[in-house]
């Protein structure tokens, strides 16, 4: 089987030195601030990403060596399998965040809705589009029940919400 | 630099074989089917993500060797940092594509919504959750002229959506 090399191209920077208060999508806990940097040799990638609200990073979970092809998601009780989940413990360790990109300075992006670790290395950065990456009328299995209209999950954050 | 390892978890299927009338984004051109085909060892990773409308699809982008931190994007004409496009060109070639579930049948995928060429390496499926994964008051910088609520970008199809 073909194996493909990625690399970092930054760090990402956050509060959350371990799981303990993180919320399970940064969306869950707006207000918190984390930042985006990356390595010199790709600032200029990021000319005129500062006139969009909000970006998707993709980035390595790299916490996880795991790779679990049925598991139990952190708001379920039953088990489903990997690919109806945002289970950390993939056959690939990426994970995708959508956050909401407070300023750009330099190779440094501040940004908030967090939900990586701090050290989390960064793969990729892409314009968040509402017009491209956005649907309607969506089923969500199992999860509907947990993510009824603006209500928080009542298990979306870890260790019920210290910090 | 640290590397990290990827690996196809099985093979995108599409009626794609070159860019002509491919798209830039699925959603420009929802009618046409594709198939991810897992790999048979990743077939139980898709219990229950029947459940879903949509999924994410992580990919890698195999016909691109190149890396250009400036670039102008297939809409555009003038040039962006690469993290404010979607161009392929990018320091990590993954892409990532929303399509529409059409049917699960053991380990095969069919969905609609396709913007990938006929081959390309599958290596992650997310559940899309419209909770979890849409925003609201958006801003899309260069983009926003193009992507006008509910109308198609005039540039949005390879070669003026010959099929």
């Amino acid at each position: 089987m073909k194996k493909i090399v990625v690399k970092p191209i930054g760090t990402i920077r956050t509060p959350y030195k371990t799981h303990q208060g993180m919320p399970i999508q940064g969306k869950f806990k707006p207000g918190v601030k984390g930042k985006a940097i990356l390595f010199q040799k790709y600032a200029k990638g990021l000319k005129d990403l500062g006139g969009f609200s909000h970006a998707i990073l993709l980035w390595h979970i790299h916490k996880s060596k795991e790779e679990r092809l049925l598991s139990k998601p952190f708001m379920e009780d039953v088990i489903h399998g990997v690919f109806s989940t945002r289970s950390p413990h993939r056959p690939n360790h990426i994970g995708i965040s959508i956050v909401k990109i407070e300023n750009i300075k330099r190779n440094v992006i501040t940004f908030s809705e967090v939900d990586m670790l701090d050290g989390t290395p960064l793969l990729d950065i892409k314009p968040y589009m509402a017009g491209v990456d956005t649907r309607e009328n969506v089923r969500t299995g199992w999860a509907q029940k947990h993510l009824k209209k603006g209500r928080l999950p009542d298990r979306a954050i870890h260790d019920k919400g210290i910090t």
